[in-house]
Order: structure tokens, then sequence, then C-alpha cells
């Protein structure tokens, strides 16, 4: 059967992460490749994760107030190039449409790399007053950039997510809106993938093209590396005076409105992935897995074990995501599929449980086994998932703090990151300079100016001058 | 205020059908038109609106089994040229991304403008055993078309849709399908939309290009024009065949699957418009309407009634998806704000309604008033809800029925089609010259050969030879 080929052995995971990955994005049915260079065949599987993701975090922007559009594909070359840090950093990576049918068009189309510039258009026809702010929007939708090098989820050509795009009266209210935003990303990536983060903001060299701050969560990955897993940025009134949007304020005199965006993408499935993902394949967090319960019939020709086991799914069907594999193939063969997919828990349910009014429940982080009472099914399976939830996060949270190190030099930094991956504090002076030459040198980037700061010295990591800012350093996907 | 602008006065629907439309496009804060070519701005309003389509369809896929992926939006040319048919029908107008950031592409892409290539070269990656079979997939996706003149929703160069494409063992699973999803496409519209629909085949000359048959709903809009609202087709094995998809069959011989694809887009919110709009704006079906009820507090400033209105409004949110507006607007700017959104249901409460412990409840599609006791309140919205459903639904087909028309000789289909506008039935041989010929002569296109059949006459409207298939004609959008 085609299926059998789910339970092959994967790539063990500390013998070559990067292939590891790939296999488990395969062999979990997350996606395949597709001829289209850059672009995934994202499975059933890989869909309902990421339909799950965008439930959640969009009934996060529902209740602080955000409202879903719908905005054009496609930019025409002249709305892309009015704000020059924006066309600067997207041109080159960006599609252009030439030719519509058999015409060749007068004006170039790019396809969407991000939307501020269309939402700087349309915001421009809808904002008149301050009565019209704040205008809190957001939109699902496909972007595509023209990366060189490309990886299912992590960097792919064509991608999946959420940009908001906000308008405030003040700079304060958008200063707040992308704080907001931020620590929205980072409730979800804990509370709901149960991967820690650590917020904080971007140094200018890394962030966002046209922002005047970029903030960000980070997580470590299990090979020690970081992926940025969400963004926020404040522009200021940047694009609005490039678009020339105004508005009459509460004193009647015209002003330009201050602007804030930020994105989760479908990069976040390979986040989950590197994070939780063991040598049996994935290991999804409850609040998202697709399926967060299987019931495996034991012995089920035996008479009666089938009905049993189906009711035994109902029952669970009314609180939790719930599937039955009643198929032929062994016990085995199911146990290794189904840990492949990373289902949290996996019930075993047969003749013997029937007879003593139990079922046995299996925890995918940890293989623990509870024998649960029927009487107490819907207390246990959630307490369950909770606790796989927990254990996630606090097995990431130990992992992370195992490779977060601290250097008081350039070769301290540069001897941590030749010999380990992880994240190093070390004090920064604020110099482009000296973020290059570490970058240089050892052969890492900054990831944040983390808000959580600590004084590592007194003095810049690089060049010995007085340093009053703590960065996190690593190496990144 | 900016709002004002919304209660303008809208062009008269019977004066000028076609700016009565964009009015009520722009004036309900549906959509907006763009600086992209034929492609919308859609408002939150609108946005919520296609997300509850959405939903509905989504739950009746994945109660009838099928699964949701998500494709590429590009298609390398060369792929798109396999199936000679559909290549034909489709290169005229699709939008072709040529360079990629500064680079000249080797081979050109398209923008997809539907993916049955797509979902070919998947499928044959991953059916290989009659035990992989049927599969039945859907995704929901923006789609690209080069349409020479758009119009918001009805037309437009990027739309959203979704497009089911299943793949069968036999033929008759692949037939059952076709048609399983086209009485789904049905249901939804007449059970959820209140629009009563025609389902029948379309002639081999209006047909999806590469499909054996198509099957289609057809509206009527109240102008008295047709709109293909969904269609359904049956692909036989000849996608198959272009793309070499074979799989071992219970024999153990090598056969090629059998293919559907099916499809409902945002043009079935143009459907909505047209149905059921008025010269006071658009009415929304209940079950998508975004907001169902909107509360209006009467006298808001005397003291409690603002804590008694936004009291109800939270006992209703229980069962409907409610909005209150306690602005400072007067009432009668709040009762044709919320007229021009097409809210079924407007609640009136005000110090004497609080008194004698009712409201008024105010239907959008007859304007009658109901004095509901709060003690029944849980049971009579939903009734009331139910009843402007019922009456939009009935009003459409009453209008649908006036409006259908026989004819047995050309002569009748061409004096019906100069002085009225509507469904014209007929016999029809079957011959492509006849029913090119009714077009020239008559300004009617073939709508589809409906399932239920009546014999009009014994012979073809056209040639006057046996005829044995009834046809409805008309014009359509």
């Amino acid at each position: 059967m085609a299926d059998k080929k789910l339970v092959e052995a994967i790539t063990a995971r500390d013998a070559d992460f990067a292939k590891w990955y790939t296999d488990v994005v395969v062999k979990a049915q997350l996606a395949a490749y597709s001829p289209v260079r850059g672009s995934m065949y994202v499975h059933p599987y890989g869909t309902a994760l990421w339909e799950n993701i965008r439930a959640d975090l969009d009934a996060r922007f529902k209740a602080t107030g955000h409202e879903n559009v719908m905005l054009p594909l496609f930019i025409p070359e002249s709305l892309l190039q009015k704000e020059k840090d924006h066309v600067e950093g997207f041109a080159p990576e960006v599609a252009w449409v030439t030719h519509g049918g058999n015409e060749k068009l007068t004006e170039r189309l790019c396809v969407r790399p991000t939307s501020e510039t269309l939402f700087c258009d349309y915001y421009k026809s809808i904002i008149h007053s301050w009565r019209d702010l704040p205008k809190l929007y957001n939109q699902w939708a496909n972007v595509v950039r023209w990366e060189k090098t490309t990886r299912p989820f992590l960097r792919t050509m064509e991608f999946f997510w959420q940009e908001g795009h906000t308008m405030h009266e003040t700079a304060e209210d958008a200063w707040a809106e992308t704080e907001r935003m931020l620590n929205i990303y980072a409730d979800f990536a804990e509370q709901s993938l149960a991967i820690p983060v650590v917020k904080g903001r971007k140094t200018d060299k890394e962030k966002f093209a046209g922002a005047v701050a970029t903030y960000t969560i980070e997580a470590m990955m299990h090979d020690g590396q970081a992926l940025q897993a969400g963004t926020s940025h404040y522009f200021g009134d940047g694009f609005a005076r490039a678009f020339d949007i105004t508005f009459a304020g509460r004193d009647n005199a015209l002003q330009y409105p201050h602007q804030t965006s930020w994105g989760m993408s479908t990069r976040i499935i390979g986040g989950i992935i590197m994070t939780h993902g063991d040598d049996s394949g994935l290991v999804l967090p409850p609040a998202v897995a697709p399926i967060q319960v299987v019931v495996l019939p034991v012995a089920q020709h035996k008479e009666g074990v089938l009905a049993a086991a189906h009711a035994l799914k109902e029952r669970i069907g009314a609180f939790a995501r719930v599937h039955i594999d009643d198929s032929e193939n062994s016990a085995g063969w199911k146990f290794a599929q189904y840990e492949m997919k990373g289902v949290p828990l996996r019930v075993e349910y047969g003749p013997r449980d029937i007879e003593q009014g139990v079922c046995v429940v299996v925890r995918r982080d940890n293989r623990e086994k509870t024998i649960v009472p029927l009487a107490e099914l819907e207390t246990r399976i959630p307490e369950l998932l909770q606790a796989v939830h927990d254990g996630l996060y606090q097995k990431a949270l130990t992992h992370r703090e195992e490779r977060t190190y601290s250097a008081q030099t350039l070769a301290e930094v540069a001897e941590i990151a030749e010999t380990r991956t992880g994240f190093i504090k070390a004090m920064w002076c604020g110099d482009l300079a000296c973020e290059m030459r570490l970058k240089e040198e050892a052969g890492v980037t900054s990831r944040c100016i983390p808000f959580a700061q600590e004084r590592i010295s007194d003095t810049c990591v690089c060049c010995g001058k007085p340093a009053e800012q703590m960065l996190y350093w690593g190496k990144a996907y």
C-alpha cells in the first residue's frame, strides 16, 4: 500500500537536522514538492494545521477589534515605488507580470510581496477625519518573494500569511498597537504552539524595509538556530507622507496618521516542526493539531470491539478533534503512523479494556501511558492534552535555557559560535560597524534587543566602548 | 462625517439597473474600486459576507468527505499546455509572469485561472492504487482571468473562489460526484442565500474548457438576466490521459481515474445583490448576513435606555450575529444606513418599550413591524429571521416564474427577447447551428438543459426538426 511509505524510517534528527526536517514534512504528509519553483503542494493534513492556526489567530485579532479585508494580488509598479526604502527592500525579490492574455502591459504589475503600498492607497480613500481612526484591518493572503534558495514552509517563493495594517490618530496609539500585536503573537506562540519566545526589537540593520521600528518574537529551534516567528512594525507617518494620506484632526488641522503592520506566516509550521519534532516524526501542540486524539481499536476482529471503539470515538468527539483508525493495518504500523503525524494522544482500546471500563492513553511527547477509567474520560483527556502542551513548552524552554550563553568579548562570542549553536547574550554599543563585525568574525547576526534586558557587562562586546543594550545574537533560519 | 455619504440616495433600481448595482456595492460598503485593473478593495463588510459564505459551503463540503489543500499560485506554461482544449480555453485570458527579481525566466509562469493542471500533476504523485481513491480535495484560492470588461464581484480580473477537484475509480463514481456537488450548490443557494436556481447541464458550446459535461445552477436576477451561480464538471479520463495518471485497479491492471471539478466564487455576492436588493440598497439573506440583527436605541439620551439596549444586544448575541448602533447619528440616518447594508432585522428599543417589556422588530425585506415581548425574544427573533429568508426566497421564485416564457418558434423567441428579459423555455434539436442562430437572431444564449424537462413542443424552435430536449435561453451576466 502506498501508505506504507509513511513508516519507513526517517533520518535521525541529530544526524542531519536539515534532512530530518524535510523527511518529516514529507512523511508526516504535511506537504510535497511541486514543479513550481519554491512552491508546495500542501496536503490536507498540512492545510488543516494551517486552518487551525488561522482560526486561533483570527479569533485573537477579532477579540482586539480587528476586521478582515481583501486587497488585490497585483501592485502596479508605480505604486510600489512610492516609498523609497520599501521599494529598495522588495524590488529585487518580486515576480513581475508583464503580459495579460496576448497583450503586453503598459505598466508592469508585481505580485504582492507584502501589501503596505496597497493598504496606503486604500486608506487614502477611506480616511478623512479623526473619527475614521483607528482603522484596524487585516488580510489573510498569499504573497510571493523570489527567494534564491527555498525550503518547505521555512522559506518558500509563495507563502500564506496574515498581514495586519493599521492607521492611528497619534504616534502613541500606533506604538501601543505595535506592542499589542507583538504580545498577541507571543501569547499565541506560547499558549497555542507551546513555543517559548524572546520578545524584542530588531536593530536598524535587521528591521523591515520602510519601518521606523520592527518588533519580533524569536524562537529557538532544536538545533539551536533562531527562527523569527512573527514581526510587528511601527512606521510612523513615513508611508502616510509618501502616499499623502491626511485627516482632519480634532483641531480641524490636516495631519498624517501613524501606521503599523504585523504578520505571521506558514513559516510558523516550520517552527513547530523544528521545536517539537523528534526521531519518530512530528509532534504537534494540541491546540492546533488537526487530530488531537486517535483511537486505535485493539484486536478489532473480536466481537463488539469495533462498535465499542466507535462509541468511544463519538464520546471523545464531543470535546476534542478525534480520529479512529479501524483499517486492517497492524497495531505497530498504526502506532508509528500516528507518531509520525504527531497526534498528541493515542487511545488504545481492546477487549480487556472494554471489560474493565477503561482505555489506555499514550502521550506523544514522552510516551507516558495512563489507564483512564471511562467514567473520567471527559476530564482526563483534556487534562492529558494540557499535560502534553505543558510538557512540550517546558522541554522547549529548558532546551533554550541550556543553549543560551553570555559573552563579554568578541573572542568569547566567536568561541561559542564555533563550538555550539544557540543564543548568545552580549552588550552592544549600537554601532552598525560592530554588528557587521560580529557577523564577519563570529558568523552570528543580531536576533533582537530583548525587552527583558540584562546587564552582561558595561562595554560593547565588539569595540569595548560603553554599552547600555543587551542583544541576542545567533544563527538564524 | 464621512459615513453620511452612505445614505445619499442611490440610483433607482428600475431606472438604471447597472448603475443601481454599483451604487449598492459602494454605498453598502461591500467593496471599492482599486487602482489595479479589474481588482477590488473588498471592505470589512464584504469580506465578512464572503467569510460567512465560505464557512457555510466549507461545512457542506466537509460533511460530504472533502478535504482542503493548498496548491501553487503559478502554473508553468508547459504544464498548462498538457490538455489541448483546456489551454485553448484559458491561454487567451491569463496573466503571465516573465521576470523574477531581476532575472528573466526561462519558462513563463501563468497566474492560475483555475487549477485542473496543477491538481493533475499533484494527483499523479499520490494516486497509485484503487485504495487511494476517491481523492476528494478542494481549495479556497484567488484566481486571475484577464477579462476585457469588469464589474465588482460579477466579473473581476482577480476573484476568490473554491475549486474542488476529485478523482474516482469509476466513471459512475465521478458522474455521481458531479451531480452531488451541483446539488450542494443548489441547496446552498436556496437554503442559505434564498436564491431559487434551475439545475441543468450546459450545451457543448457553453461547457468548461476540457470537460465532457458541465452542470450548472442558473439564477434569475431582478432584471431578468441569468447568472451562472455555480458549476460542476465531469472530465472523464481526458486530463488523466493527458497527464498520464494511472492506478492499479482491483484486478491489478493499470487504468485511468475519472475526474470532476466544481467551483463557486465571489461572483455569488453579485447574485445576492441582484436577486434581493431594492431601492433602499442591499437585502441580505439571514444565513450569511454579517449582521443579522441591529439594535437601535430610541431616545438613547434618556436614563437607562443605553444600558437596557446593551443588555438586549447581549441577550440577542447568544443566538444571532448582532450589532448595536449607539452613535449620535439620528434615528432616520440609522434606519437608512442599516437598510442600505441589508441587515435582515432592525430592533427598535426605547423608554416605552422598556416599560412595556417589549421591543419593535422591523423586517428588511417588507418593512413589517412586529411587537415582540422580551420573554419571547429567543423564539421570535429566529422565527423572524426565518420569515425574512422565506419571504426573500418566495419573492425571487415568484419573480422568476413571472419572467419565464415558453416559445415554439424562432419568431416567438425573438419577440419575447426583444420586449422582455427573462428565461425562455424552448425545444432544441441538439445542433450547434441552431444554438448559434438563436444567439444571432434573438440575442439569447443557452443557459442550460434543465434536469426538470418539459415538452414545450415536438420540434426544434429553430430548425423545426424533431427535438427531445427543452432548453432555457436568456441573456446572461
